[in-house]
Formats: C-alpha cells, sequence, structure tokens
C-alpha cells in the first residue's frame, strides 16, 4: 500500500501553498503540454486516478465529459475537491487506494493521472486494472516525476566540476522506494527508470502515442528563470499511450 | 554530414583494440539483450546500419539471412569487414553516409543499427528511410548511446556529496553536438533525449515494441566488477520497433 503522505498535516499543509495547489491547472508548468496529449473530453467518460483537489476534473466537466470519476488516497484532498466542485457538475469523487483499485472493465473512453503513479508500489497492476477499465482506442494520458528526479542518492543540486551546478546522479538503474524531504520529512516514493515505464504499458496492452522529457517554454523560462534547472535535470516525464 | 571519425588512424587504432573490437558481439555486453529484440533472420533480408567490422552481419548470414547488406562510413571498418567476411556469404558491404544514404522501397524485413544513431545530424531523415525500406510489419531494432552519457558537460565520474562517485548531471534537455575525447580528440555525437528517439520513431510511422536501458546482467556485474558505474548511468538505449 503506498504511504498516505497527503493527509499528514505538515505536508497537507505546505502542499496547499504550492503554486499548482493555489493557482490551480495554470500553475502547473507541465499542464498545457498534458492537456494537448488528451482527447478532447466532450462526451467521453473520464477517470482521474490521484484527483487531489478535482482541477483536472473540473476541466474535464466544463469541457463537457459524459462523466468524470475522481479517485484520490486522501481524504483531506477529497475534501476540498468536493468543496471546490460547483453543483450539477457530473463528478463523482471517491476515495481509492490505486495499489489496489477496482474498475469496471470498459467502463472509461479516458484515464488521466498527474504526478501519480511514482507512489504506486505496484504499478503493472494498476496499468492492468486501467487497460481493462478502458475500451479498445482509449487514451491513458499521465505525468509521473521523472526518474532523474528520484534516482539520486542525494537529489539535490551541487557544484559541478567548473563550478556551476550539475545533479548528482547515481543509482538511475536500481529501482527501489525512495524517501525524500519534499514538503514533509519521509516522503517515499518508487523510483523507476523511462523503460520501466514504457514497457509496462507496452505489456499491459497499451501502444504508446507520445513520450515527452518536460522543458519549460521560452515564454516560461523568462517569466521564471530559476526554471531553467530543468534543462538541465527534467522534473515531468508525460506519456500518452492508446488502449489496443 | 557525421565525422567521419572512425577513417582517423588514431581513433581506428584505439577502436581495434576494444574487448567489442577483438571478441566481436561477445565483447558486447548488451548483445545478448539485443540479440533477443531481433527476429530470427532466416530467410529474411537485413540492412545493417553502421556495421563497422561486420560481426552482426556475419551474425545474421550465419543464421540464415535471405541477403544481408552492411552499411559503413568508414572506408577501413568496411575493408575490414569484407576481410574477415567467409567468401559465399550472402553479405554485400557498401560504403553509406547514413546523413544521406538512399535505400529501396519495401527492400528489407529487417533493419539494424548498433551504437551508429547518435553520430547523425538529422535523425528524422533516416528514420523516414528506414521506415520506406522496410516492409509492413519489419522490426527496427537498434542501440544508442545512453543520452545520460552524452548530456553533460563534463561527462566523467566525480565525487559525490557523500564522497561515492556520482555522474554530474546537467544539460539533459539541450539537445546538441557535443565533442567528446574517447579514443581520439574531438569525437562529435548527437546529444538527443530518450523522448527524442521514441517520438522520432513514432512520428516516422514505427510503433514501439521495447525500450531498455541496458543493465549489465548479474553474471557479467560478478565478471567485471567496474561495470558496476553502469547502475549509477547507463551506456546504453535499446530500441525495438515494428514498421506499421
Amino acid at each position: 500500500v503506498a504511504q498516505n503522505v497527503y493527509d499528514d498535516p505538515e505536508f497537507f499543509a505546505a502542499y496547499a501553498r504550492l503554486d499548482r495547489s493555489v493557482h490551480g491547472l495554470d500553475g502547473a508548468p507541465e499542464w498545457p503540454t498534458l492537456r494537448a496529449m488528451l482527447p478532447a473530453p466532450a462526451g467521453l467518460r473520464v477517470v482521474d486516478l490521484g484527483c487531489g483537489y478535482g482541477w483536472a476534473c473540473r476541466w474535464a466537466a466544463e469541457e463537457g465529459a459524459a462523466s468524470v470519476l475522481g479517485l484520490d488516497l486522501s481524504e483531506q484532498m477529497l475534501a476540498r475537491a468536493r468543496t471546490d466542485t460547483p453543483q450539477g457538475m457530473r463528478i463523482t469523487y471517491r476515495r481509492a487506494d490505486l495499489d489496489h483499485v477496482e474498475l469496471d472493465a470498459g467502463a472509461f473512453d479516458v484515464a488521466y493521472s498527474s504526478l501519480a503513479l511514482h507512489y504506486l508500489t505496484d504499478l503493472p497492476r494498476l496499468l492492468g486494472v486501467v487497460h481493462a477499465a478502458l475500451v479498445p482506442g482509449a487514451s491513458f494520458v499521465f505525468s509521473v516525476e521523472h526518474p532523474l528526479r528520484t534516482a539520486p542518492s542525494h537529489p539535490a543540486f551541487v557544484d559541478g566540476p567548473d563550478g556551476t551546478p550539475v545533479w548528482p546522479l547515481d543509482r538511475y538503474l536500481v529501482e527501489r522506494p525512495v524517501t525524500v524531504d519534499w514538503l514533509a520529512p519521509g516522503v517515499v516514493k518508487q523510483h523507476r527508470t523511462i523503460a520501466t515505464y514504457v514497457t509496462g504499458l507496452l505489456d499491459a496492452g497499451f501502444a504508446l502515442e507520445r513520450l515527452v522529457e518536460f522543458r519549460p517554454s521560452d515564454e516560461q523560462l523568462a517569466a521564471r528563470p530559476d526554471w531553467a534547472e530543468e534543462l538541465d535535470r527534467p522534473s515531468f516525464l508525460l506519456v500518452a499511450a492508446r488502449r489496443a
């Protein structure tokens, strides 16, 4: 079972202050790229795996999705998602541990997940559940923390050989749980390689449609010069797949 | 046009002393994995893009390939390939710059390339040429130097924060020609991300079948403890695709 750090009060309070918590999708630099990888939701049945505050659920509903199911492990996230969702929107929020979730076969036309799958201890199981829950030809679009972020023993920039910052990469091929201090001490993620995400999809019966190692746009870099470190070590891996 | 460093006498002399030059496929740790990604060559028409000494061409011919075309930019490599190939083997060696090569449409059932594509300046052009040269359903299997090797400004292990070696990663998302001293000074390669290789294939009309970030086997690591650094930073990216 994945750690439920989002219901840790210290973590939750810090998370609530992130740009993407305050500003929603507009505060997530990778969102425009991810959105362009998604099919237009109008008329489609959408499931959001790890929906958090429900920003993407509300986007899909506003775009005319036939129905939206938002799943999250955190009661606190779901409580805020429900509070923030206007009456009448076709969204159902439900508590679910993605390591154990069950979904009805063929119940969805789109599966979406933002920055959740790197918490799962059993990725192949979830990929199988998602594959079975989608109709043939349906899209599965997700982001995870880029494996270059989770690989190092000491994941923080240091001065490199010529004095400019470098990312001290080691253990990239050593898949394992990693404990990082991010918003709160002791947050546990699963380090996996890019190849593991990709072959996991292929093994589950998906066709790969798009793989993006996210680079902020020139506009974003002009507005946020501190994001230049993303060019050295990307933070987001974005994937679009199609159920065969 | 790609640099023809293999015809530089200093480089060629050093290359000839590499394990993989002396021992052929048995000296290439990634070969068993790559071979398992290839279809059985019996009865198939095979093209090898950057064939070097012709080891893989002779393997395919010995396995019963209907024909093998070995292409390389280096006259010296081709001369040794011809010398090492027994009379009567169904192999043709031809000089070709992969940045400008032309291949007949539908002329091949398998395309293979080992550690050559990272030299190309125009990868999308080659992927289009290979796609057109393959029959529908044919395999394209290749290796390239792993992008984590070509990314850094200073591609050599340094002592990390806790005194153990780290790979000083920077500029991973900055695609560019990089000049490294490998066997000879000033060898020029093209740094590209994993996503660029993968989406290049998808855009050319291939379906991705397998992506491997090569990890030496436990047996190989026991025999060659110095290869443990591969776990920190892999050297080989292996890809299998199918022409749609």
